[in-house]
């Protein structure tokens, strides 16, 4: 059975009859007898994780208001439905019907998702939006996930990373060389050619892999999250800026065989709330991380330093060597790139005489 | 007879009967026989002007589409209905239930108002978006204007303005003396202080006024909406960066009687429109700008010019004494401005170390 013809089905069965007779105010979304649908969110987070966990909470609350309870959806942690990283196959399959997780995530799926999440030298969160929503981001990006069943919206971003904690300090680019870092995605490619061993490990093992040395260092997020796991304290030296993650967008996935048998206005509530989201999330690390960074240098001393230059100079060339490999993987990938490239290029231009001139006068 | 007495007697008499008998889909938003609200916007600009009336637009259509026509939103542009700059009276006293505009037009009512738009060498986007909605902003937005019985929400941003386009060349302090020029707000204050004349025309006379000579020079918004109004042919200079608006939020108002007898559902619509419009308008300047800077330069031959050191020194502490006086005027913007500096100083440190070293790194 469709859910078209269920639908139908039920509402005849069932639903309109309960309207007779009962007064009805203009504010009653809930059509009288109607049966509302209770979905799923797995997330890549534990479950209200500050920003990111919260943000997820938050879009969830707000689809639950906006539509009046017609379309609740139940927020699940990493590893409560599924595990953190299996969000992408869940939704794609209907286990659940949304996620919220990092696009670059899904690299073995398709390489080109990494340009929906964060480059290496790429584009910060407001030429993200830019992109993805007036540059014709967006449309690549449906178009690839479309292939998994997926419906995808930008929903949220952190802002520029910090580059992160290392227990020695580092000088020049030899000083990479053997350096075990966590460090996933793109940045961890750039690492690993420039000598280093890039790592992935789950959040929560941090602190205890820095602190008995399995790493040598770690990349996280930012002074919000990191200052929150405690990572000053097992790592002393704390660089910027976060080259690796210049601003990642994170990702509202909607299993597209749902989404499609929404109606138009719950269809505009989900793309709405994630804009919502989207907007909500930045303001709210914009926030937190200026205060954790407070405490940081306030309450516990650390002081942040600048990677060297010809640190950030080897970092800056490698990136670009790796970022335009995956162009020559596959035609798409090719595509994606092409755009994002030129969107790059123009933003960086009009940056140059807009926020960073801005940031300079100040 | 109050706002929930008449819905109450309107669905008891027409409204609850028309629904028996019809199968009701799971997607049907209007509460059958629930008689629609159809709201009016009042805006401060041209009817879909680019950008900002665009971005008008957008919110109410969004509204209607996520409410399935439960609330129509009829948008009109700036002297339609009433004048662009009467907005806020109409608004507040009911003859349109909601506005688009700016807030710092409103400082004959308040002063405080100003610090929810734009202040001279002040927050960017990013960072008034953080201090609205997780910094303590938006409450005290919302206390002010509750006097007014209004409701208000951040509704967009143009992002980092340019500095403006001049006549003559600007070398020195003493080139701004006798200067006539367009500029609103606080950034008029300023140049006067310095000897200079501003004044405020609309948009749609700069042309001709700087053309004829009537003003030397006039800041507008940025390379989108000046190359539109085609400013490159009739001034030569243009400079960077826009000091006087360094990320202008954009307002949405909404009557407080009218907000207040909304059901949440529509509620929570219009507050998570405005903030979708909020994410959108700055993505959509994000890049027209770099769009239009591109063909200026390209097609044009415009050379933007930074402002001289000495005359970004001049404005920036003449800036800081202007802001500061409007702590001095009244209790209630003496909080505003405790709360924003405070803010403003977090941010400033934060943003050395993540958006602002990360333009300098790439």
């Amino acid at each position: 059975m469709n859910r078209r013809k269920f639908v139908v089905a039920t509402t005849l069965t069932a639903g309109s009859l309960t309207a007779c007779g009962k007064p009805e105010a203009i504010g009653t979304a809930v059509a009288p007898g109607a049966k509302p649908l209770h979905w799923k969110m797995v997330t890549s987070w534990p479950a209200n994780f500050p920003g990111l966990g919260a943000g997820a909470a938050r879009l969830a609350e707000m689809i639950g208001r906006m539509s009046g309870g017609r379309l609740t959806v139940k927020v699940f942690g990493g590893g409560e439905l599924v595990p953190p990283f299996e969000v992408f196959d869940a939704v794609s399959q209907g286990t659940a019907q949304m996620g919220h997780s990092g696009a670059y995530y899904w690299k073995g799926k398709a390489e080109a998702a990494q340009f929906f999440c964060a480059v290496p030298f790429g584009m910060n969160a407001q030429e993200m939006n830019g992109w993805l929503y007036h540059g014709g981001g967006m449309e690549l990006w449906r178009e690839l996930y479309a292939k998994f069943n997926l419906v995808p919206f930008a929903a949220g971003n952190t802002g520029v990373q910090c580059a992160g904690w290392f227990r020695k300090e580092i000088r020049s680019v030899g000083d990479l060389k053997g350096l075990k870092m966590r460090i996933p995605g793109l940045g961890g490619e750039v690492l690993q050619r420039l000598g280093g061993s890039p790592v992935n490990i789950p959040g929560a093992e941090l602190f205890t892999a820095l602190q008995t040395g399995a790493i040598d260092a770690t990349e996280w997020v930012g002074p919000y999250n990191d200052l929150a796991f405690g990572l000053h304290t097992v790592a002393q030296h704390c660089y910027y800026p976060g080259w690796q993650e210049p601003g990642p967008t994170l990702e509202c996935m909607v299993n597209k065989t749902a989404f499609d048998a929404l109606p138009d206005d719950l269809k505009a509530i989900v793309e709405a709330a994630a804009r919502a989201i989207n907007d909500d999330m930045l303001a709210d690390y914009t926030t937190q991380n200026q205060r954790a960074l407070d405490t940081l240098e306030k309450e516990h001393g650390v002081a942040l330093k600048p990677l060297p230059p010809d640190v950030l100079a080897a970092l800056r060339s490698t990136s670009a060597q790796v970022v335009e490999e995956i162009a020559n993987k596959d035609p798409f990938s090719a595509r994606v790139y092409a755009s994002y490239r030129t969107y790059l290029d123009g933003a960086r231009r009009w940056h140059e005489v807009s926020e960073a001139a801005y940031y300079a006068a100040r």
